[in-house]
């Protein structure tokens, strides 16, 4: 390969992983701003029996729902594999979850699956067309509480709650 | 250094990381071809007090052991650091693992520790020489099962289980 | 771009990314090197309600605490997002973390929330110059123990503690 193509296999695949990375960051903050930023505009969402969704517009909705249901997400993302076709613009990944979301209703569950995503190159930007979860567990932590609103503690001591 | 060494450590950084990623997907989806993929013949792989295998079939036949003892494994991989000499063809990294194994028998472990590995090229090809585990807690989680086969949830809900 | 400041951009990221994955592995193995070799002499380390401390000694005297009354951690980085300005020698990272801290005297809290650093480079080396921790949730765990010590098992059988 020449040098142009290794260092755009290089680029893209930190794009990918930032696209990845920004999926969480934008769900687990509330901020629409960066999660609408990732999709094209008739991207799919697959989030097994938690919903499927077509479309940035409807994504963004279910966002919204989610974030009213369920006010509190960590989506811990680890062990992603990238594969990627320069010339023909595509790529996939295929990323595990470790998460915890906290339900207005029924408390805290930590949720484990992998993602699976299909990438398209759009005037050289890289953007998620697919992105489909796969349900490895959903576990009650009825005892998992997330505490806000801590008050200071002294050096090293953790927070009561 | 000029750039063809500088597109070499930028590659190489990104092989070794997938090494890392193949080995936890592998196992966790108990796919075989992935797990074998990754391994020079006589690698080794010393697990701490889980067990010491050497050469792929040894390693192979444990994982298939594994598989049968504990069915749903998670081993989620964070804080890589490499070292790598590209004129020895040699590296290293130690890499974070935070992990879930429900074993058929005893039910669900929390496992956390530090893999160590040392690479060897071969053939322009990275892979792993010998992986060594060290255990920094492995702690019985008796209130912890994965659910599995959960029905379809309307959106936002919880799996209950 | 041309080739030489795609380089800079692609390595650059690498070394940020090590400089987070340093923290983690200086603080979770009480490697003080490690941990001392990331940050620039005024540093700041502002760790929400566990503090904030000024320059490279102070952060190394609060690790010394923080090993004294917490000895077990785990920071598990995830989804590092990453800003660099080449010209201007100055980056910025926002990371998640999900960690464990066992408390001698408290017992051990799941923690979570995300990191802001704030990076320059110096003499051609990118060093932290400001971290900041905004804690998402301090949960304690009253059930975890850590196990240490435990005793060599059969092959696939968990750790009894």
């Amino acid at each position: 390969m020449d040098t142009e193509t290794r260092l755009e296999l290089l680029e893209a695949r930190n794009e990918l992983h930032d696209l990845i990375s920004r999926y969480a960051h934008g769900f687990d903050h509330q901020d629409a701003e960066t999660l609408r930023s990732i999709w094209r505009q008739d991207a799919v969402l697959d989030l097994d029996f938690f919903g499927r969704f077509e479309g940035i517009d409807a994504i963004m909705a279910a966002a919204d729902q989610y974030w009213t249901a369920a006010p509190f997400m960590h989506h811990w993302m680890a062990n992603p594999l990238f594969s990627i076709d320069l010339e023909a613009g595509t790529a996939t990944a295929a990323t595990e979850l470790d998460c915890l979301c906290t339900y207005v209703e029924d408390g805290t569950s930590h949720i484990g699956g992998r993602y699976r995503d299909s990438f398209l190159r759009e005037d050289g930007r890289w953007l998620i067309a697919e992105r489909n979860f796969d349900i490895a567990f959903v576990t009650p932590m009825p005892d998992w509480k997330p505490s806000q609103g801590v008050e200071a503690q002294p050096l090293g001591a953790p927070a009561k709650n």
